[in-house]
C-alpha cells in the first residue's frame, strides 16, 4: 500500500473503514479477542483485581531517533499499568489521523504497536479510528487504555506507598534520553553521543523487581514532569520529606550538554523507560542490583532518600552541598514529548 | 475561570496540569477510584465477564442542538457496552486540548460528561490530557475507553448472535437525528421542525429489553456508517438474508427533507442514541412493546426480518414495491459526526 493516504472515507465508518482495518489493524494485531470485531471486546479477569490506565500520544515528530509514536503508545500504557504493580494484559488503542497521511506511516506505527505488544505480552483487544480534514490536526494522534491484572502476592501495592523515614529512593537508568532524542529530532541537533528514546515497555524489568514485592514501598514511571513532579508528589502535605543527591542522578553526557545550552533540568525531562522507586531501608542494595542484572536498568542507581527533616519538602543537594528546594515544572518546557 | 484560556503547561504534567485536572476534572467527575490519581485505578469486577470498549470523538461544532462533545463520548462509550449486553461501570476519558480553548467550554464539557456519567451508572475513573499548540488540532478531541460487566444471564450475549430465518429486525427510534442536528448547526440551516441530537447513554433502555434476554439475538448502537452498514455485516457471508421494508424506517419530517436536498439516505447516517435489534420470531411484538414504554424507544418500530431467501444480501424494499441492494457506505458523506 506504498504512497496510498489517508482518505476521509477511512474514518466513515463503511467500506474503506472496514478495509483499512483489515490491511492494517487486524493485519499486525491479530488476537481471538479483537478478531470478533464487536461494539466491545470480552475480557476474562479470573477474579483478580484490575488497573486501568489511558493516555494520548500528541508526539511530534512521530518517528523519532529510537521509536514512533506507536512504540511509544504500547510502552506507555504497559508502564503505568507495571509500575502499579499489575501484569498488563489488554489495551485499546483509538487513533486520529490527518487526511493525507501515508498509509505506509500508518503501517510502520502499527507494526511498532504489535512487536512492542508481542514484546509485552499485551492484547490490542479494541480500537477505533478517526479521520479529519488536513489542518484540523497534526499527522497522527494515539490514545491507548490498558487493562492489568494484580497477582494476589502483589495486593499491598493497591494500597498506594506506605513511606518510612530511611526508605531509598532508586531510579532505574539515566534521565532525560526520550525527551533529548526528541527535542535533536525536531531542531536538528548534532550531537557528540547518540543519543536515543529510551521508550520501552518496562513490565519485564517491572516483574524481576516484585520477585521481592515486600520490600518495594510503591514504583512511578519517570513521564511528563519528570523525576521533580513525582518527588513533590511523593512527599507533598506528608510527615516526611526526601533529599536527592544531585551527583548520584544518572544522566548521559549529552544529555547534559544539551540541558546546558537550553536550560533545561534534567529533574525537569520526560522519560519514556524509567522508574522511580521508594524501597524499604536496608534493602535497596538487594533491589539496585537485580535492577541492574536487567538490560533496562543498567544505569540505575540509588539517588536519595526519605526524611523525617523537612517534611512536605523535596530537596536536591547539589555536588557541592548547596541545598534547593524542588518544585513542580511550571509551564512546559517541551510541548509534544510524548 | 470565565475566559481563561488553555495554554501549553496545561498539557505538561506539572503544576498546570494539575491545577486543571483538580479545577476542572476532579470537580465534576469525582469519585473514590479516580480521586486516587495514580498512575492506573483500580477496579474490582468481582469474578465476571467484562466487556472493554474505545472510541474518539472529533465531532464538529462540539456543542451542537441536542448535546455536546462530552455528552456524546459518555454516550458513545455506554452505549457501545451495552448493546453488547453489558452494563457499564468505568470508563476513561482522554483529552487533546488545542492551545487558547476556553476553559470555561472544557467545564461545561466536563459538567455533560458528568451528568451522563451519573445518569449511566458509570464512573470516569482514569484521565489524560495533553495539549497541542494552536492549529494543531482542532478545538477538542475527546478518547473515552469503557468497561462493562456481564450479568450471568446474558452470558448467550457474548457469544454473537445464534440468528435465524423469521427473525425480525426492530430499531429504537427515528433515523439519522444525530447527523441533521450537527449537519444544521455546521451548516447553519433553519428547519422547520427543530432537530436535535439523539446522543443520550441508553443502558436504561437496553436493561429494560434485556429483562427478557432469551428473545433477543443480538443488539448493535447504529452509529457512523448507519443502519445500513450494519445491516451489510449481518448477513455478509451468512446462509441467510435480509429485508428491510423503506415506509416502516422511522425517519422525521424535518431529516427527511435535508436528506432530500443534500442527498442523503437516512440508512446511511450516524445516529448516537439508536439500536437495532435482532429479535426471536414471534417475540417481537412484546420486545416492540417493552422498548415503547421508554422515553428514548416511543418510536421504535419493527422495520424487516431474516430472510432465507437472497442469503449474505441486505434488501431494502421501496413503498413501491421495487428491491435494491444495500451496500455499505463507500467514502463519507458527513466527515466528524461523532
Amino acid at each position: 500500500m506504498n504512497q496510498e493516504i489517508i482518505r476521509i472515507g477511512h474514518g466513515s465508518g463503511g467500506r474503506l473503514s472496514r478495509e483499512l482495518i483489515h490491511q492494517v489493524f487486524l493485519k499486525h494485531f491479530s488476537n481471538p479477542v479483537l478478531n470478533q470485531l464487536g461494539d466491545a471486546a470480552w475480557l476474562d479477569p479470573q477474579n483478580l483485581p484490575l488497573a486501568f490506565t489511558t493516555d494520548s500520544y500528541v508526539i511530534d515528530p512521530v518517528f523519532f531517533p529510537g521509536g514512533d509514536i506507536g512504540q511509544l503508545a504500547v510502552s506507555g500504557t504497559v508502564n503505568d499499568l507495571c509500575v502499579a504493580g499489575a501484569q498488563p494484559v489488554w489495551m485499546s488503542a483509538g487513533f486520529i489521523i490527518e487526511e493525507g497521511f501515508l498509509i505506509s506511516d500508518l503501517e510502520e506505527i502499527a507494526i511498532s504497536m504489535a512487536r512492542e505488544s508481542v514484546r509485552a505480552g499485551i492484547s490490542i483487544v479494541a480500537g477505533d479510528t478517526k479521520v479529519v480534514k488536513r489542518g484540523q490536526c497534526d499527522k497522527i494522534f494515539i490514545n491507548t487504555s490498558g487493562i492489568g491484572i494484580l497477582p494476589k502476592s502483589r495486593l499491598h501495592l493497591k494500597e498506594g506507598g506506605d513511606v518510612h523515614p530511611g526508605d531509598k529512593i532508586i531510579v532505574t537508568g539515566t534521565l532525560g534520553n526520550h525527551s533529548i532524542a526528541v527535542l535533536s529530532a525536531r531542531e536538528g541537533l548534532h550531537l557528540e553521543e547518540n543519543i536515543t528514546s529510551d521508550a520501552m515497555p518496562l513490565n519485564s524489568l517491572t516483574e524481576k523487581i516484585l520477585e521481592i514485592p515486600d520490600e518495594i514501598r510503591f514504583m512511578r514511571d519517570i513521564t511528563r514532569g519528570g523525576l521533580a513532579t513525582i518527588l513533590v508528589e511523593t512527599c507533598e502535605n506528608k510527615s516526611f520529606g526526601i533529599q536527592i543527591h544531585e551527583n548520584k542522578i544518572p544522566v548521559n553526557r549529552s544529555v547534559r550538554s544539551v540541558c546546558e545550552l537550553y536550560g533545561f533540568d534534567p529533574v525537569y525531562l520526560a522519560n519514556e523507560g524509567k522508574i522511580m522507586l521508594v524501597v524499604r531501608q536496608g534493602s535497596e542494595e538487594q533491589v539496585l542490583s537485580r535492577i541492574k542484572t536487567h538490560e533496562y536498568g543498567k544505569d540505575a542507581a540509588i539517588i536519595g532518600e526519605i526524611t523525617d527533616t523537612n517534611p512536605g519538602k523535596a530537596v536536591i543537594i547539589s555536588s557541592i552541598g548547596g541545598r534547593r528546594m524542588i518544585d513542580m515544572l511550571s509551564g512546559e518546557m517541551l510541548p509534544r514529548i510524548c
